[in-house]
């Protein structure tokens, strides 16, 4: 940024979603892609649908108030079981497999995400957790980098009284970025089922290669940007502000393109 | 054993069954002490009762074939997501809410405990593992137990070929044991809910305070002992012959009497 060089290492940062996870094909692929990346990563994984599909089995409702999913005792049981059991151990073998020594992870693990329960305001969100930025234990994820692992982090951390949290995938992707560029360069990739920021919401060749900070306000005025990417829009110039390098937000089948920024919308803050 | 005195530090490699897991004030109140441990640890647990309940609403019927429980593709998922999932990174949650720095693991996160596929011989057990144990990688494991970690393993290996496999917790905690004895001086400890090794199988006061090999031999032979407990036995003679300085079986319910030798049945070579 100001014009000097470092020899800071890069570190990846990739998050992926639920259409991946509940494409066994799709996510064979994407991980055998992710396996063959050179550089150090981490991995972020959200639910996808399984939890969902087994919560109906179970008879456990999906719970929502004004419109917000509410995790009560019996869905927090539910995730912790799909998103830090099933979905995440199937991924760090199939990881193995491909001779990518994964570890997976909760923010239980190791303290290694600490949150806080979400406050009772106007909705009680139940166990849901915003993670505490200021007391991560950055060391122990150098460690584990350090050491040739990649963690495979699910969506869930804990309140340190016993709990465990649900907690959003793109929020931790964004938070463990953020803390990591104190050491590392670190591009952070958010993986979804389309080609990038698309100008026209059905047009998979309307991708913006770049957005600053500028463009972005002027679009969001004008209202051209599909509703729903603006959250990770919004996350992806937060992580910016506060030291990640870049954004990469693009299809998931794409892997290794948006890395090495042939595909997908790069987000910078210039 | 040769007279010369080493500094090695010691380690507890804890294993805790089905009775602890399945009742939440004694699983409680064993974290609680396991926590307040001043030497490095390991706790390895068993799967409890959790998965044949949860089966049993998902119709998933347990399997056996001539007695032997087999793990078909919708038991693996259903032990990957309670063992794995909910058993697990609930232990681990609670340890932190005990200021233990836990990291829940399966032995397919960093390659931990890699295994192989139980070859189909009269019985085709389906995913079930024996872990390779020259594969280790004993580094990792020091890496953790060095930087203020405590490993908490599930029952649960891999193949490196992308699967999850089924694996005795027993058999685990043997292992790691065995395989961490060539750096430290390692205390096995088998936790059920018996106080020991009995006499009387109905009597908890007629626990044997010590049994060496040559003892066991007498027992089996004049059928003195509860024939559940033999496999037990076995495993921790296995353990000593291959280094693991003594094996202490006794009731989880007094974990710190059998940490300071004022409990159980300690097992020994000679």
């Amino acid at each position: 940024m100001n014009g000097v060089t470092t020899d800071r290492e890069r570190l990846l940062v990739i998050k992926i979603g639920g259409n991946v996870i509940d494409d066994p094909e799709m996510l064979n692929s994407f991980l055998k892609e992710f396996s063959a990346i050179g550089t150090k990563k981490i991995l972020v994984h959200g639910g996808g649908k399984v939890a969902t599909s087994l919560g109906n089995k179970l008879n456990i409702e999906s719970k929502y108030i004004d419109g917000r999913r509410i995790t009560d005792d019996e869905t927090i049981d539910l995730v912790t079981m799909v998103y830090g059991g099933l979905v995440n151990k199937k991924i760090v073998a199939k990881l193995q497999s491909f001779h990518c020594n994964a570890i997976g992870i909760t923010g239980a693990d190791a303290n290694l995400l600490p949150a806080k329960k979400r406050e009772v305001k106007e909705i009680n969100y139940g166990w849901v957790g915003d993670i505490e930025k200021g007391k991560i234990n950055r060391k122990l994820w150098e460690l584990f980098l350090e050491n040739g692992l990649t963690p495979v982090a699910a969506p869930l951390t804990h309140d340190n009284n016993g709990h465990i949290l649900n907690t959003n995938a793109d929020t931790i992707a964004a938070v463990i970025a953020t803390c990591l560029s104190k050491i590392y360069d670190v591009s952070l990739i958010f993986c979804f089922e389309k080609n990038g920021v698309l100008l026209e919401v059905d047009n998979e060749n309307s991708v913006l290669p770049k957005l600053s900070f500028d463009d972005y306000d002027g679009l969001k005025k004008s209202k051209k940007l599909f509703a729903g990417i603006l959250p990770k829009i919004d996350n992806a110039f937060d992580a910016i502000k506060e030291g990640v390098k870049e954004v990469i937000i693009g299809n998931s089948s794409q892997l290794t393109s948006l890395i090495n920024h042939s595909g997908g919308t790069k987000i910078f803050s210039e």
